[in-house]
């Protein structure tokens, strides 16, 4: 039951060095054994690497616990953020890093170089309080993913289900005509601009309501309420669902002329127009207003793309902090600029039709302007010279002269 | 012949530290006149830069080498991996990493401390017995991608004359037309795809053939064969050229309605359908049939997109194992599925068809769906609850009771 | 005024030990109240991180100051490139690295390990005479984009005007027709392709420039001239623009088929065909040109996706010296010819019909084709195996016999 692997794969010289590391792979439950032994282990390097089945399944990290039970040893969280895999065949691309922790430098060290010999890169991730840490990052599952992918499910399918009455349901029900076959690219194709854009809104109105209430309260040394505090940390996985919506929407859309339906009906209309003998005229505004509806559309998607891009970790960490906010915040404000201005190029004057007006339903697309134009409008405002230098001082540390308590001050200057 | 190079680009303060370090830039051939220099070499850090023009062209590693020679000296293998251009300039963006080995840790502070100061970020590799490996990386020119891409080209050379034979020289013998300008767009479109969805069939291949042979032999504690080991080790590089030849048929695809054949085509088809009076009716299952074929096209290619970016270097050391694995393994048969059911949908009830098999041939897409078909049946019979069952207790360690070595168990827990 | 801030976030463990470190948050022209507590800070560590608002604003980083006013105290300068928001929310995404340095290495250790146990990643960048550098950073604002930004620019700015007069004006002035609607899409798309594939063959040119310098002056120890060095550095953000402007050539090129203007034309001009009773013969080098011309732009592009893939800090960090240079170099120029060969393609037999000479002037794609072309014919002649010999025996570092001086071999060998 009890096994202390010496790991094998090391090189002879590293193999002579290590015997005083002590890898211990055995279940929490078993550890009491080890209680007895302590007087061997004593002053011997103990790497822990066991991981539990769940999230705070014990009061204390097993790491700690181990190191209480036998007080003379040094113990080093390591290796238990790797899979079995690599530890059996060495470091693959998925997993290069490992992290460790512990209370002795030395110990650590020693740890440390073993790792390095056997090919990985180390991650020192500071004293074993921060075991718990690392025994719950191998149980993680994208947490920071969960509110933004409810968002987007929720909008998805509640769009979804509105266009599929208004457009598929109501065809049926007024004109008898089934046009079900639209479900599969028509309609997605509205499902998920519609999420994009509002999910993109969405990103920027945390920084906005956090403006508003910096100029209100006149002072940045009050916390911000929770929410938005989370709603702010899960932007960047907003923006990337927002952006992965917005490239399924750029792939169904550019699949358009090569469908069945859209050919037939062309051909249809052509054949049509000349059994009437009717000749239509070139009407160079609807040129204008379809290229100007492409061009902003393509505009904005290449920008995101940018913005997404500069989102990946390498690039992230290559660009200085003014560079990223450059890139997040001023050229993030035109992605949302092109992309809404697209959205009202498509609506153009169909606002204005009563055929619009399915049901006395609004059509989906001006559902999905409210936000990003309440982002825009208030972006504006905020931009306004004398709000904008109200605020640049506020963010710099001047406060309000308000008989506020002077204690939060220190705190950060 | 002999020259120590003082790097003279150090600031001031660290050149007065530096001067007991000793940067040798000489081939390894002239190494012997060292030996004299011994005694003045004495203590001082010895930096290896050499690089050989072949691999195993020597025995043991140059700086191996250069430490029997000059046993006194502490030898550190560094900077033989940045470029004449890296070492002229300073880090650029292709060389900021310099990886260093050598026996001595105070040797090698001294030096990981002047290649901090040049602006580089230095990577420890253990001791001097590394020497060969990084010795060996400048001559790397991606091993691991060999075999994916022989597999590519082979796949692409035989799906390419198999349908140029089908397509163009059937049409040339049996209606006497010449369709070879289809070679440029059309042929091309049919052989991408095919490639693409075999091979990555062949990322997932290998994991269910694993997983039969753990459940054959009852234990997870056997080696696999080494074929089936290699073939795990290459299986991102499968993917990724799959994902690339993805790519190019989606390029390939979107580009058919501005081809001049495509229009030429249309337009004839509307002005016969004209001179003839037909009318054609709007077909509602040709629709949905298209319809979806293009969703499950466009939806598997963005979760094969996925897939890609999660292999990025930065973006899978961001990730737990969990993570990854949920990402590689769950969303990669969601993906193979899409790519199958797409493949599926292109072929609809053609296989009914004699004129389908032109000179008793089947056309290329079924050939293509052998392979992701047999995976996606296997891994429906791995997820039957009862195999599921015991193939994840073999994978946490249980053996089905064979009277086997016990020794195995002893080296993973 | 004067405020010394003790970070209170740390955990229980950590802040017993860091009593020793005294972060600084004020601003430099405050400093000289220090010069009075020196005697209370003698031993202790100071964190300066301070930022100015300028660069070059004191002749000497803030830190090196620092460390004249209190000479006993031990002055590391750290966490000044870290934003506001990742010091009161603990490590984002965009915020993970701590840059510092300093004179004393133990005092480096202590802000260090306090920084890992803050979750950060800590680089250190040398001795003090770093500080300067590190407080320069966080005003950077893409100092190496922007000779190429302003180069695309100017290319675009030129080339629209250009296209706006052959095209828009022209047609107005010669025709009387308004198609100022073509700017939107059409004018775009030629503009767009036209500046990439100029961006593109820039990048390679200072490659033959720097190639024909050497063979000129036959070795390679002698420096490039100035611009050429730094346009050499500016290669790869040369060619990410180039790859920008191919990205958007490539999302105008698909939307093509759903504008309005070329249905309009399509359906007219198929209407005119019956009403004329037209039949138009199928032409199959038609045919062929425009399937090769497609085909080479797929490639190129798909090409040119791979070399920017490559040049992300995380995928470039993977690959040995020779690996990125054989994707840069071999591919690059493939890259070149495929973008060239796409553009020769469309040109076709254009050059020879006196209607393409608008006003006297070529059309854009022509003067497009000017820079590429060069290249690829003097890589052409630096492939010749008698140049390659002499190119590469130079690169090796023979020197043609000169009565040269022979000090800049010693530098670097």
């Amino acid at each position: 039951m009890l096994c202390f692997c010496f790991v094998q794969v090391l090189s002879h010289a590293a193999a002579a060095e290590s015997s005083s590391l002590v890898f211990l792979c055995i279940h929490r439950q078993h550890y009491d054994f080890l209680e007895s032994l302590a007087p061997q282990l004593k002053g011997k390097v103990l790497v822990d690497v066991s991981n539990n089945l769940k999230k705070n399944l014990y009061p204390e990290a097993n790491a700690e616990y181990l190191q209480r039970l036998v007080p003379g040893a040094h113990v080093v969280k390591a290796f238990n953020t790797l899979s079995a895999w690599a530890l059996q065949n060495g470091p693959s691309d998925a997993n290069r890093q490992v992290f460790l922790c512990g209370n002795r430098a030395e110990a650590k060290q020693a740890v440390a170089e073993t790792a390095t010999k056997l090919g990985f890169s180390v991650l020192d991730r500071g004293s074993l309080s921060a075991a718990r840490e690392l025994e719950d990052f191998p149980l993680r599952l994208f947490p920071e993913w969960r509110l933004p992918l409810l968002i987007a499910i929720g909008l998805s399918a509640f769009f979804f289900f509105y266009l599929l009455i208004r457009d598929v349901v109501y065809t049926y029900v007024v004109q008898g005509k089934d046009i079900s076959f639209r479900i599969m690219v028509s309609l997605a194709n509205k499902v998920f601009p519609i999420v994009s854009l509002i999910m993109l809104a969405l990103c920027y109105l945390p920084g906005i309501i956090a403006a508003i209430l910096q100029l209100y309260r006149g002072t940045k040394y009050r916390r911000f309420p929770d929410w938005l505090d989370r709603w702010m940390l899960c932007r960047k996985q907003l923006g990337l669902l927002a952006l992965g919506f917005a490239s399924l929407h750029v792939f169904y859309t550019l699949v358009i002329p090569i469908r069945y339906y859209v050919r037939f009906k062309i051909g249809a209309g052509i054949i049509s127009q000349i059994k009437e003998n009717r000749t239509s005229e070139f009407d160079n505004s609807i040129a204008w207003r379809g290229d100007s509806y492409f061009s902003m559309g393509i505009l904005g998607f290449c920008l995101f793309l940018l913005l997404g891009i500069t989102s990946l970790p390498s690039v992230s960490n290559a660009l200085s902090w003014r560079e990223f906010s450059f890139i997040q915040s001023k050229l993030g404000y035109l992605t949302v600029f092109f992309c809404t201005f697209h959205a009202y190029l498509y609506g153009w004057d169909r606002f204005l039709r009563p055929s619009t007006y399915k049901w006395f339903t609004p059509p989906g697309y001006m559902l999905s302007l409210i936000v990003p134009s309440l982002v825009l409008v208030f972006k504006l405002l905020l931009l306004l010279p004398c709000v904008d230098r109200t605020l640049t001082r506020i963010r710099q540390g001047w406060e309000r002269c308000d008989p506020e308590d002077d204690s939060k001050k220190t705190l950060l200057t």
